[in-house]
């Protein structure tokens, strides 16, 4: 599990919470309507954004920020090489049993034991890298798109409530509480985009990079394999996408 | 239909109507004035922007964001692969009778069928792909514009209010009331912005994103069957733009 | 003439001064010292971003923005199948005394005319592309820059004002006056900026796609020529930059 | 010399100053303090963000933007057009004797006339038209950097100046004055970013638009000589760069 | 050691610490609580955004950018050049003892030694520069978001304050010293981001595109050696990386 995300969340909420019982005026702060308006107004405005099979992946994305197993590139570079061996030692119909988890992997296995064209295999594992940002892609905007309507509904909020409090002036004494209230929309639309929104679209995109990094190499490996089946030279070639200090031996 | 896109903008509004209901002085944020400066400033600003064709296709665009059947991506990808066992079956020249609505799979078929240069076909698919690619953008370039444009009329409105309020400022009691009014027109160019024009831009945005997916798809589908008609290679190819899970059977 | 730019801008002030005679105290948005910080910093700074000749030609580009004629992508389709023709029936010679207004169609034509390299009049061609849309770029720059330098000095008298009314607060009653004459120029940056400047950068980006769109077509179609002179290839490849909807006849 | 830089940054101040001078207060305007945390605090956080000999480039291009002499882009084309007709009736080893001020057409001339690899020679002027870009891209950095810098320690200086003025207010007559001293920060940075910083960036970006063409001109002059030294085919290709208004005679 | 950058923090840090002292009021701006939120959030929302091994990674870099030693670009030159000398007097293998401490041009020379295939020496090289150039860009990506997070928090924290404050008006002698305590976290927000966040980011970002420049050098330096191994046709090509004026004799 991630727990830098997990305690990311708890902590930020926490100091949030310890200033306001600080302070003092700790009820002030819930406001059912104003809570309606930022967090109804943003999704409203998401469900206009993004069709609804974008937004019930974002919704399964999120969740997924919490997942922890992380595959480092170097686990992926080795992958790769034990597969160059056995397809030197098996010859390339062994790959068609190549066991993982990793679906553009499988295939590239599949294609190579299928004997494909290489120029089709090439063409067939771009895609798939392609595809496969552009979906992710779509994903990160939703929760860009959110931490930025958040704030801008927080402040629909807080001007709706500035024109009722500046028609009633009736009383003074009620100003003050009146632009609290005004306000704390403002605050709630802040707090959604700064400590949800956006750092989840931020990590969903450290994901991205992560798992794009690992198809690279899978996509190299799979070229070299097809090349020049020589597994020294695949390690050769894919260390190099793994940061020195990370790399093995450099030589073995 | 899609459902998602009207309930967002019915469910944005009815908690904005019911926000300004439970605050009281609900007449007061009815302000014809502040109204047309800010939709006719933005207007104005958007036909100085844009040639009168494109604010005319950006309006047809935005009726069209309601409409609903949305092909998906594995359904594009059997249409291709029908042709290619079409193609396969009855020669490339069957491919003149095959019948579909989207105009670049037409042309494609028709080139196929017309048994012209493979080189010749791959250029013009894809300037079809270009083409409407930066048609689509400008679509939503005038949505987008509009969503600057409304806010910044907003804050003119609210702009000449102030100045007329602190000229004016003989009466106290009606230093509230006029402020009140003056900030209207910054509340009506954020509602504008943030809960049509911006989420309009944007699902034009995924519509057009949907679209160039499929259009892809026509493209690596025709290049397949034009350098080697096999059925079985084209979907193995044309499957790696549908996400994994999505994909009927990996092996047929 | 293109209206829509013209009435823009007529509405857009209109709409304004509307606003302005309705709320009253029209003579106070006068402010002659706060005009000139506002419209001479902007051209102060505009005139220490650029060169001078750039100046000149945005000057002469915003008097464009009004002009109408506007030649449609299929004029230019049909021009080039003509031209095609042309080639076909009396050879590429007769190219030499095609009439046109386009330099770069014209130019094009002279090129093919004397038997030139094909790949020199792909590469000239290509040059000519980039550096009208480099140039366009340019004036485009000029005039977005305006549109931020503008609400710049616009807050720049803001502040001035501000600080001259804080300093001297002898009397109460002068400060809503002062004030409102403080916020004068930052309404006047909004305007410039909102009405005028932005506006007429995005209208001449619009130009500038379009023009970009036809020397694509023509750029295409002489590629084309060059190839394999068939009209009817040239029109099927080039009818791919128009909307399908706009196309004369699919098939001919 | 280029007199705009020079009238627009004295008549941008002069604007300022007579606008302060108008409002009377002019005094007020000047504190010591305030100029110092935001020009101190710009230079600090500039010096953090860039290393020394980059800073010191800057410094030294902020010079470079009042120089004058400008050689335009027909010029450039007529010089390469005269290096082709003296390498046609020389050979190319007489371009070792060409005399120029710009190190890229004496690099390129050079190793014609070396009798270099063409691929090698193409190779070597594109590294230095790429390697010039950085190297301007990053001066310009500098002050577009110093230009976001400026305003944010013109607010943090408000912000301390509000703070102390708060956290003192026993004397309510002193609050407008302190109010005063507050803003000018704001006001300093401001007109730092807006009328030295940013506008100064914008020159160099132009410069380097400028410089960049002539080192296309030279680049795709050089291919030219080498491939076909034809000095007519050098001008019609490279007049392409210029605007047709600015050609000399189309044809000669 | 990089003294501009040490300086730089020291100098920024102390006139923002002159700028309290002289104004007086200075045990105002030290507020724990309000310390905690903006440092404490932004530690949070970056924990939630980034994987811990990146946040690491980002700590330690930070530290990097106060190191000095900085290797000039003529010095890579002159070691490429070097290594076509030592590479055409004692042949390909002798690259194997080449003892440097830069780990992609210890790879290019065992590369080369090993007489690895051309190709696959380039690819691998390309892949060392892309994979370095992204692990640093998000390193440079963590600073940049702190650089966001730390005002949006100062900006929470000011809005608890505010709406604390508005809520208890009991005491009017206590609105300004409570509206300066809800300042203070903007303050603080404004300070780390200016001061600290952004400007070490920008530091970086120099220190990669230097280190970028390095390994380009490098790069073409091998495919110089691979080619044509002729040192100073290598020289040639290289110094063209290198500003003129640092150029050591343009002819040797």
């Amino acid at each position: 599990m991630d727990f830098a995300t997990f305690f990311g969340i708890v902590i930020g909420f926490s100091l949030i919470l310890g200033a306001i019982i600080i302070g003092g005026a700790g009820d002030t702060f819930i406001n059912v309507p104003g809570m309606m308006i930022v967090l109804g107004g943003t999704l409203a405005a998401t469900s206009i954004n993004f069709p609804v099979t974008d937004i019930n992946k974002a919704i399964h994305a999120a969740f997924y920020i919490f997942s922890g197993k992380s595959i480092t590139a170097n686990d992926v570079v080795n992958t790769m090489v034990r597969i160059a061996e056995i397809s030197r030692r098996d010859g390339l119909l062994a790959l068609e049993n190549v066991r993982t988890e990793n679906s553009t992997l499988k295939k590239a296995c599949q294609l190579i034991a299928d004997n494909s064209d290489p120029v089709m295999i090439s063409q067939t594992l771009r895609i798939e890298i392609v595809a496969l940002r552009n979906r992710h892609a779509v994903v990160q905007d939703v929760f860009k798109k959110m931490g930025t309507y958040a704030p801008s509904f927080g402040m629909i909020g807080t001007l709706i409530g500035l024109v009722q409090m500046l028609t009633m002036l009736d009383d003074p004494a009620s100003i003050g509480p009146a632009m609290a209230v005004a306000i704390l929309t403002t605050f709630y639309g802040a707090i959604l985009a700064t400590l949800l929104f956006l750092p989840i679209a931020g990590k969903l995109k450290s994901r991205t990079q992560q798992e794009n990094l690992h198809l690279e190499i899978i996509f190299q490996g799979a070229q070299s394999i097809l090349e020049n089946n020589n597994p020294r030279v695949v390690y050769e070639k894919l260390s190099s996408f793994v940061p020195p200090a990370e790399r093995k031996h450099e030589r073995r």
